[in-house]
């Protein structure tokens, strides 16, 4: 009986499927009693002979797959391949599955949220305002905010479409990869990253983590942008330096931030004493519809690969060669 | 030289042209020094022998009238007129003028930002997450939800569109006086009060306060409505029953609420206590551009009046009817 680990949690709480079709498959599983992100040394202790891991955002390096002597495939339960050593599993033959457009929707529908919280200050009146303080803080209408998006893939250009359609008249865009239509509005334009760090009012970040985004945005960054910028974080933890963050907020460098993913998680670091950093738990996937999505086709992926030893969803080879380049 | 007594504050913060506007022409002006929303008796120490009050949401009512024997006008900055005694009003002949137009983008915008903060407990888990609580709350996403609008006037008709473009797919609305043009794209359909508490994920209030939404919102609507819908006022307060509110978050009749205006400003009521009570400070109309007009359009108008003896801006005579049916 083959054995799975599942190490994301929730799981297969909004909608059981996943869990019954593992059953009706004959699949042992095992869902992360800890009910958290586990840090390398619980997996470690956890993985044991699993022959499939349905996973998180946990690191997943060689020290867990030198204790995990049955580990045949890693299916990650989402997009992001930062937490997972692919040189490693290559070595190793491990293969690696992922689920690149179930929760971009879902990360989109948080970004937009996230950028109407800032600009109105939304989340400091309520924090106020739970403590009886009463304060009509002055904003600035979206559409009326020059928007300056780094990154435009899955979820930035549809970030960039919502933004359009609203009727937001300065949209910059920077992606090293991708060159939009040109836009006959006029309302998008791509842009260099110094020239969105300088003119932006609210900067979204909707890139991976890899060697080239890690530490993407540092004092220098935070320098170049207006005294009066928002900054809003759903893509991964690391892009941003936290350190230089929490020096930018209360240095009054930036006016404020929404973080919905951290270095580590469960975060609980110092951004938590500062009003005007909004944070989030690494919702960004967490609507209902993407989550159950995400869950359903990475667990049918671990099903075929353990019943017939193939993937659909792959991890793209891109992924592997440049992981040969140094993190 | 002409007196006026500015009561609404911030006033001339983003923007001095009202203020010079006021200097230009000798007339002098007192800018109410409690930095707050005034009572009714605090207004009654300080109305004196002003001729012209640009007034904020502060209760106008005839004991006010009664001792201001010079005022001539009241030039409101912002459209709700449930704060001034019309009827006094015209009995006394002071003229009465507002901004109907300027405050709706800034109100739009700020609901947009409570309908997402709702859908995927953005407040919530930035409350919780600043009390080191790590919590990933599930969500709908906004298109997802079947949103009920009661009220589509100059905000709630622009709400429905940005819903719309942003291709939401069911929006309901009611309007005893507006029907809209009938949809093609089916995402749009007109509805009974009724229909909209019992099928709407989130119901959101643009009406005035009068005395057909007095109370419109109490303990047998929210018994309609579902079990995980939100509720958001950007209106006035006194359309939702507060104390039924209270009653219908504390014992889970709905899920969730947003509101930004109250029974009595500045608040402090038991909705502070709520974490799943999103709270703003009355902020609708506080992005820069739109408060910025309301303040230039009301002092002008209160300029043109007592220069020409003119008003631009009046309140319509429909205004003055309605007072005469029972309130």
């Amino acid at each position: 009986m083959s054995k799975v680990l599942i190490t994301t949690v929730p799981f297969g709480d909004i909608d059981r499927y996943p869990l019954d079709l593992l059953e009706k498959k004959n699949i042992s599983y095992t869902i992360n009693p800890l009910g958290k992100k586990l840090t390398e040394n619980e997996l470690f202790d956890m993985v044991g002979d699993s022959e499939v891991i349905i996973a998180g955002t946990e690191a997943i390096t060689e020290k867990i797959m030198s204790v995990a002597p049955n580990l045949r495939m890693i299916s990650r339960v989402g997009i992001g391949l930062d937490s997972v050593d692919l040189i490693s599993a290559k070595k190793r033959n491990i293969a690696v599955s992922y689920t690149p457009d179930a929760p971009a929707p879902a990360v989109v529908d948080l970004t937009m949220g996230l950028m109407y919280s800032l600009s109105r200050n939304i989340h400091q009146s309520n924090i106020e305002l739970h403590q009886g303080k009463w304060h009509r803080f002055f904003g600035k209408r979206l559409v009326d905010c020059t928007i300056g998006l780094i990154g435009v893939g899955r979820v930035g250009s549809q970030v960039l479409e919502n933004l359009k359609v609203l009727g937001c008249k300065s949209i910059l865009y920077y992606d090293k990869k991708v060159t939009l239509k040109t836009d006959s509005s006029g309302q998008v334009k791509p842009s260099s990253r110094e020239e969105i760090f300088k003119n932006s009012d609210i900067i979204s970040l909707h890139v991976p983590l890899d060697f080239e985004t890690n530490n993407m945005i540092t004092i220098n960054e935070f320098k170049l942008m207006k005294k009066s910028a928002y900054i809003v974080n759903t893509a991964r933890g690391g892009v941003i330096n936290e350190n230089d963050l929490y020096f930018a907020l209360t240095n009054n460098l930036i006016a404020g931030a929404a973080i919905d993913t951290f270095e580590t998680e469960p975060y609980n670091g110092k951004l938590i004493e500062l009003n005007n950093c909004l944070i989030t738990s690494h919702m960004g996937s967490m609507s209902y519809d993407c989550r159950t999505k995400m869950e359903i086709e990475a667990t049918e992926e671990a099903v075929r690969f353990l019943t017939n030893n193939f993937q659909k969803c792959a991890v793209p080879q891109e992924e592997y060669d440049m992981r040969n380049l140094s993190f």
